[in-house]
């Protein structure tokens, strides 16, 4: 079968936040987590380096390749996996490719949140506040290209941020983004749509892709410590 | 004023054929250029390269930066600038800094096609053709940021090859795409919210962007000279 591709040449945009978005999952996880209690997050990309780290301080390992567990680890990367555990004090590894890949991608930026549609109108308000002159929302994406999921995050929460500054000026890219995002009965359905909620229906994650849909159903923003790489702790 | 912008994390992608699109102007123009029996054209990114290839070949050169006109040179970036002149047997340089940029991005694919929504149906067609596996729409964007122009231009040539080969694959980007093109009467309102459309406007070239909006008004496609960097030639 004929695949049909599309691409962007590479980014390199000097702003004051950076939000990353990995909506499917990374950042919808990251969220949950925190929103559970989560006292500290680390987002790594290498299995072994998350392994040492994990041995090193203790903390809760989560994470996975292909929707498998890693052997070691103490959970995957689904946001319902610790569904009303109380994780209050719990430091945390996140283990992720893309994740981790737009997030050291982010790292020149004074301050990095991690976004997605549960916390959109959350990380909006979180970003207008630190931002002085210019907001970048950065779609991690899956192997470098474009992923549906996190241009409609990225829509998700351009539009909470324009309710808030309404004469904001918009790049071609938020304008793509909001294009996608807009029928905001469809979220669920547009979702469903990208190729990763294939993959995770195939793994049997159906029920993530629900959650992950639901807007602004959690109050909690990520936001990387200063200072270092890709650790993050909650603002609520 | 706060500035919004999304970024994408860059591509890497093998394809069989890599289609250029730059719709304001490099790759209408090119189409226009052929469309008046240019024989071959070079798309050239560094201005002191291409007036030194203008004076070794005789090509006549073309291009311009931030809009002006570059001294030296025998016309500009605009698809209306030789609009009835026959330009049959003649050779030209196009000196661009985007599809510069975008044609080396595409240049390990083994065809490349300059492709825009003047020519959208010839490109499917032509893609279609050549392509035994894939075809990748490579958006040239603005200096490293997705272009609305692009997207859309990639929409409606993907709409196209979709009506050729109606159970192609589609990636994400291609989603996008086509939630953008979407609403067929509406491309030439589209093409005038993108970023460089309002720059073409105030430069006075405002007629260029209703002749880039002009749906599969030209049937010929630029294809890329095998074994030489950046060198075009028509295909009816």
């Amino acid at each position: 079968m004929l695949r049909l591709e599309l691409a962007f040449v590479p980014p390199g945009l000097p702003t004051d936040v950076a939000v990353v978005i990995d909506v499917l999952r990374m950042t919808t996880t990251a969220t949950a987590l925190f929103a559970r209690g989560l006292e500290e997050l680390a987002v790594v990309a290498d299995t072994s380096d998350a392994l040492e780290l994990a041995e090193r301080t203790g903390a809760l390992l989560l994470g996975e390749r292909h929707g498998v567990p890693l052997p070691g680890f103490h959970g995957g990367n689904s946001p319902l996996e610790h569904f009303g555990t109380d994780l209050t004090g719990v430091r945390a590894i996140l283990c992720t490719t893309n994740g981790s890949k737009a997030v050291e991608a982010a790292s020149q930026a004074p301050h990095v949140l991690l976004g997605a549609i549960v916390n959109a109108l959350a990380v909006a308000e979180r970003a207008v506040a630190l931002a002085e002159r210019s907001v970048l929302l950065l779609c991690a994406g899956t192997n470098g290209r474009p992923s549906l999921d996190d241009v409609l995050g990225a829509g998700c929460i351009a539009k909470e941020i324009l309710r808030l500054v309404p004469d904001a000026e918009l790049s071609d890219g938020i304008r793509i983004a909001l294009t996608v995002a807009d029928g905001s009965d469809r979220v669920e359905a547009t979702l469903c749509e990208a190729s990763h909620a294939e993959t995770l229906r195939r793994l049997g994650f159906e029920k993530d892709i629900a959650f992950a849909a639901q807007r602004s159903s959690i109050g909690v923003v990520a936001v990387k410590v200063a200072d270092e790489p890709a650790r993050f702790r909650a603002r609520l």
